[in-house]
């Protein structure tokens, strides 16, 4: 990885615009509506009235796969989303415009047989009122490019895990079809749709967007905890364990602590964490 | 109603651009893609080797609820969608840009207490090529404009469903929020959406859009007959008896005869038939 490249990588401001149609889009790729009588999840897929589902900031002025770009010396066959951050100052509007300019933070060098992190965010404004609506931001894990010779720099510390049994739950289906319906919010990659993509990558079937899983934390939260006010939903991180194959049942754990919820997301019947290090805040 | 302003509606040429996510969605909103790893349903809903489902021709240069204006004169909440019929002249393309003029064909005067038929019909043609690509046509019941002194008109004989066991069956899960997928291909009366405006309607939840089960037809003939060849689907034709429930399994029904294949949708848990006298019509 060229670090000093990578590190200054030149961001345009993104300028995104979307409609009530791209965001009903978004919550029904996340699996919203699933019972056609609650009409608490119906605010998020129908436009009268419409929501938007505090968790689509992550779609909004996305810098799309820029890593990608040979011009970063990454290896990018070996990326892994790692960790997802989300605050949210101000709901998002159903539909209109935001901007944001991406920016990498810092990189830490885990080391040659690990790899290296590279810690990515950007804020989200409103263009027309110049608010501020969100700060994007995550890491991503690139197990071919460490030893570099640079720091080993701590990220953000992972929200912990009681031992306790969880002090509620909340179980979502996913659709089989559902990682083709969420692509649609803008991220292609076939291995969320093409057997053979997915099997070179090792895997059974094509895998759900760690994103839509992360989607489907905001739903359970808001579900939970919010009666589905949107607006009270401020934070939301997690670490990416593992994959959701779509048609899974997706389990959310929470735990009260203070001011924090924290959780974990389990595919209970291969016992498998997929979501780890789970923070929520919700105002009261 | 006046029918001399409805038979002669003053319709502009459609021009209707779409795009390869509007394909993928169209499709999406006929249920394919819910095996993950079907590569026959997979060319539906994924950009590489897209192909278009051949009824997508039915929401292509559509001209909207136009006897909903005023001037039509037409007792619009009456209103149902009666038949369906598509000719297929040429595969549609899974992107590009057609162009149609809606018409009236004629109006059948069935009584006072029956209602008028308002038969109409659009030829689509590829922009780029001038290539007619389909004709779409149709009927629209109108329960409360019968009786204005017209003649009695027949539409085109409804294709004979047999007295014997089907030949062949296929039978197509929808999704509980399918009708929510569906609608944003264009069609978003709130019938399909909102419990209240359903429940207002007499119905115990949203319907499916009747051209999403009709969608499903193609689906199925697709499935059944075409090894999802679509190229040779060339003619579909149904008139509609019931509406489905999103979340139910669409049991469709086969009979070959000569060059057609004729056709029932039922749903079998209630016994309802939901489309009946079906007419498809493949290349060999």
């Amino acid at each position: 990885m060229d670090v000093e490249q990578v590190t200054n990588w030149p961001f345009d401001e993104i300028e995104h615009s979307y409609d009530a149609k791209d965001t009903m889009l978004y919550a029904l790729g996340l699996g919203f509506g699933s019972d056609p009588l609650d009409k608490d999840e119906l605010g998020y897929v129908y436009e009268d009235g419409l929501i938007a589902c505090p968790s689509m900031a992550v779609v909004l002025a996305y810098p799309g796969f820029w890593l990608k770009d040979p011009q970063t010396g990454v290896n990018w066959k070996k990326l892994l989303h790692g960790e997802q951050w989300l605050e949210i100052f101000q709901p998002l509007p159903a539909q209109g415009c935001v901007v944001a300019t991406p920016k990498v933070d810092f990189i830490s060098d885990k080391g040659a047989d690990k790899g290296a992190v590279i810690y990515w965010s950007r804020e989200i404004f409103d263009q027309a009122s110049g608010s501020k609506l969100a700060r994007v931001a995550g890491s991503t894990f690139c197990r071919g490019d460490g030893g570099f010779g640079g720091d080993n720099l701590p990220g953000p510390t992972p929200a912990p895990i009681p031992k306790r049994a969880p002090d509620s739950t909340c179980t979502l289906t996913t659709l089989p079809q559902q990682a083709l319906i969420y692509r649609l919010s803008g991220d292609y990659n076939p291995l969320h749709a093409d057997p053979d993509v997915a099997g070179a990558a090792g895997f059974r079937q094509p895998i759900l967007h760690g994103l839509a899983t992360y989607g489907m934390a905001a739903r359970a939260v808001l579900k939970t905890f919010c009666a589905h006010d949107a607006s009270r939903l401020r934070v939301l991180d997690v670490r990416f364990s593992s994959p959701v194959y779509p048609g899974e049942a997706i389990r959310f754990e929470f735990w009260n602590e203070g001011d924090d919820i924290f959780f974990q997301a389990r595919i209970a019947e291969r016992d498998a964490v997929v979501l780890n290090n789970g923070r929520a805040r919700i105002t009261p």
